[in-house]
């Protein structure tokens, strides 16, 4: 698939106000970007952790967020200045439908903020899908991309489309490109499983962003694209040996694990466990461990809360398969 | 696939003289290394040209070089410097037959030495092949790999496998990684070809080399191992959009392209005649044509070899298509 910016006008959808809904609530998976070795490309879905959205529809036009659950007070109410509210602004503005339609949204967030996990994009996504369904899907979910994308760069600054990309379209994506959006979905191998520990401890994503160096060595550029392709390969092959060799990043890691407590301590116990591969999920500070079938991702996250917590270090673990769906809608009427 | 280092040893191999043939004559393709966007880690056979390789079993032990066609007199006779009777040595020398074999070679280049299409390699691989053959096939075609990299090593002072390993293996070749040498054979779609010009002059691969910047711009990589990432899933599905949107180099060509007259021209040129992409072979000065079908691959070579004819520069030109068997057998006996 391939998808320019946000190129949809008004009057270009057709919109049938008889499909609208009343209320829906939806789901958007938290997602693991960059796969490991994949820096600003590539990325996947998990079945859980994720956020919810509530989204009903009001008689007045306009979008207000009514309330935030499990954010500790961290988001702004404020519908231009949260990201869930602005993206439906966004959307209702393109498909001209600002003076028309009205909302109020309530965010449940099931996962973490700045955890790694793709926080702001899953939300981004639960609130895009929450008002196309709502809207009796005008727009395809290929459509809804560009926005998400856009909402990425409300939420971060920058519209990289390694969290939106997997949350949206589930699987495993590749962002080909970015001019224009080229996004690709790869393969998942039936026993692809994920273990995720996410160790309290304050990782943002900007500061996270700021320690890799603008520069590489194209030596080690190489021996990262290398693995790329090898992983790849691996994917549409279902070659798990090849998937273990090639996923590993020599670029990002090495200075992003910096600021993740216990890294290679938590590296040598997922091994050990026997996973495919352990690294960095996006800019941290959650770790992932990939493995060939549950047993030995469970292990390692077990073995990995275990020394965090003798380190006095809280932590959370998910444990799932690589969610094929991208967002769900939980009920509607 | 996963090599290691030459690791067979004298001993490990049975070797069963009754087996052992008089004279071979082979051949061994030339190869597109990089395949555009991917910098030293893919490469591509084509079914011509190439060099030959006659090798007769003397009675007295030793390796020598009998003659050498085509190659102007720019080939070492000398055993020791040549690559191909150097790799050959090589090859007896691991088996433990140094004391015991002696051949003669004569070797037939039907291809321009510093083209860009893996001169050496092809040579290399013929004579390795060649005496494999000869000797009744002790190690199959993956176990001849780690020599023919030490013969690339020898021949270009680094011991690169992008044109070895498809010379070896025919097809389109990953090289995931150098420790252990771990080589991917991808898919190759049924339609792709290439159209090759070789524009004659002179781009020691070295100079080509010592243009490339050691570091690169990290959003450049990124950049790029998107296009890989995107042309392997195109392989795989043989998305022929996709595998044209993803052959773009956009960190080696910018400088590897300045010692290619009328570069951008030929480009302008190919892409007008409909193919799916334009680049520099290897390290050139040889640029390749990627189509879909040989129509436009034709039309492209010929475009290009008529406006280098205009501006008084010599030119050969080869169409074929992915070459998949590697080195033959011409003849035995």
């Amino acid at each position: 698939m391939s998808y320019s910016a946000v190129d949809i006008k008004e009057g270009q959808v057709a919109l049938d106000s008889s499909k609208w809904l009343k209320e829906v609530r939806v789901f958007a998976p938290a997602t693991v970007a960059n796969m490991i070795c994949g820096f600003d490309i590539l990325g996947f879905a998990v079945d859980h952790p994720g956020d919810e959205v509530f989204m009903e529809r009001k008689a007045e036009p306009g979008v207000t967020i009514r309330s935030i659950q499990g954010d500790d007070g961290r988001l702004p109410l404020d519908p231009d200045k949260n990201t869930v509210s602005a993206c439906v602004k966004m959307y209702l503005a393109h498909l001209g439908l600002s003076e028309e339609v009205g909302v109020s949204i309530d965010l449940i967030k099931h996962m973490p903020i700045g955890s790694g996990l793709g926080s702001s994009s899953a939300s981004t996504v639960a609130g895009l899908f929450a008002i196309n369904t709502l809207l009796g899907e005008p727009l395809t979910k290929a459509e809804l991309m560009p926005f998400c994308v856009e909402g990425e760069r409300l939420a971060c600054g920058h519209g990289h489309a390694d969290n939106v990309a997997p949350a949206l379209m589930g699987g495993i994506t590749l962002i080909r490109g970015y001019e224009p959006l080229d996004i690709i979905n790869l393969p998942v191998p039936e026993d692809l499983v994920a273990g995720i520990v996410f160790p309290q401890v304050d990782v943002p994503t900007r500061d996270a962003r700021q320690l890799i160096k603008e520069k590489v060595a194209l030596k080690d550029a190489v021996t990262q694209w290398g693995n790329i392709a090898g992983l790849v390969s691996g994917l549409f092959t279902s070659d798990y040996d090849l998937i273990s060799r090639s996923m590993e990043d020599v670029l990002i890691e090495p200075t992003r694990s910096i600021l993740i407590p216990e890294f290679e301590v938590m590296r040598q116990l997922a091994l050990e466990a026997g996973v495919l591969s352990f690294g960095i999920s996006g800019s941290g500070p959650s770790v992932v461990a990939i493995s060939k079938g549950k047993e030995a991702a469970q292990k390692a996250i077990d073995a990995i809360q275990a020394h965090l917590n003798q380190q006095g270090i809280e932590s959370f673990q998910y444990l799932s398969a690589v969610n094929l769906e991208g967002p769900k809608v939980l009920s509607k009427s």
